[in-house]
């Protein structure tokens, strides 16, 4: 008997859109092959690899003949193909639905934008060696900083445990949270002085990783070590060792 | 007998996704009311405009008590909510809209980022007595041609009419050539230079044209005014007149 083909998800778990759709699957127990993408060995623009997505991008998948990139199309594609996923991922009710859609849009040119421009800009860039910009690092921790006051003035009024008060958590607030994680990288007093004063945000943040334990912790169990290790580091001298900064 | 409320759509013409969805309602028969909010007046910051939209952005709808922005969430939500909406402009096949929604979340980092950010940088901001960067203008004309380029690779593929081959437009269709129809702004020569090597995207420009027509031509009539305005203004002198230039 032939084995159903298995979806095989193409990612680095360095990569905050890769951890949305990895812990979606888990979570919603979609089995999955994961494929690593060295982000850092820049496999994502292997020719091997743009066979799969000739954009480049990671994440992506393969259902069968189905190929398909985006984390967001991703996310909207499994929680609608796979019939054991809640409701709730991706509510049916055309209103409910149309709100998660306006949250998962907004979030392009604004928290993604200002929080992985800012995480390049600071520490990302430097640790790979490429040029950055403390101009554009200002621009984007403006961008950030106005993300998360947004954030929680429209979407996390009263005591609203998930984004628009909802009951149970959307692939909308998996794909943000899984964005704001990114800030860890920057060290603890880094991100205090971020998240600090967001205590909506951080609440919200335990609601999510609450809601899809223990795979958000493992799943991010890799960015975590890393800022360990590099905690180590800046501790112990000032040098700065590029091959440990650049398991970020 | 009560009057059913109408759709409200909130906008300025002089941006590409509030023409997108005028465009929209006219060709599929939606009754709507255009409130117009102009930006060049900075009404989308206005007190009264938070009301209906907090995130001081255009275009949003209210549509009875239901309010929502960003342009791909209301194309989604007309497109669903409206039952006489051709099923080809958001196909309800799981395959179909995946793909589509692929393009429509590719396009906020990519065509778009490129496209707005280059004629704000180059035409608009200067017109507007606002601040514009040289490097930023270089940056988002390298973002802007690379995403012309996959556009033609990745979905203008053999002799496509629309996007992935499709027989008819999408949503995804209206909403990046709408986008690229503001690169008018940049007057004849420089709009020839950008899209003169790309004959599949000019050739589906003039598809969704056809398809929307005489919609298509009537809601872009403002900014087609505006770059003959401007372009009699620089044959008569050198001289900036910042009233003129401030139509586009």
């Amino acid at each position: 008997m032939a084995m159903q083909p298995l979806l095989k998800v193409y990612g680095d778990r360095r990569s905050q859109p890769t951890r949305a759709i990895i812990i979606f699957c888990r979570v919603n127990r979609i089995d999955f092959e994961e494929v690593k993408v060295d982000l850092f060995k820049r496999e994502h623009l292997s020719p091997e690899f743009k066979k799969i997505n000739p954009m480049g991008q990671v994440p992506a998948i393969v259902d069968g003949r189905f190929r398909l990139f985006e984390s967001h199309a991703i996310l909207r594609y499994l929680a609608t193909v796979f019939p054991g996923v809640a409701d709730h991922w991706y509510p049916a009710d055309l209103f409910t639905r149309a709100k998660i859609e306006a949250v998962l849009d907004w979030h392009h040119t604004n928290l993604r934008r200002g929080a992985a421009t800012y995480v390049l800009n600071t520490v990302l860039a430097p640790s790979l060696g490429l040029p950055s910009s403390p101009e554009a690092a200002k621009e984007a921790e403006k961008l950030l900083f106005r993300s998360l006051r947004l954030i929680e003035s429209m979407w996390l009024k009263g005591d609203a445990k998930f984004l628009m008060g909802n009951p149970q958590l959307s692939i909308a607030d998996l794909s943000l949270v899984c964005e704001i994680m990114q800030l860890e990288v920057l060290g603890d007093t880094e991100r205090d002085r971020i998240l600090g004063p967001h205590e909506k945000i951080r609440s919200w943040i335990q609601n999510v990783k609450k809601a899809t334990s223990p795979h958000f912790e493992e799943v991010h169990e890799l960015i975590l070590k890393a800022k360990e290790h590099t905690a180590a580091k800046l501790r112990s001298g000032p040098s700065i060792d590029l091959k440990a900064a650049s398991k970020l």
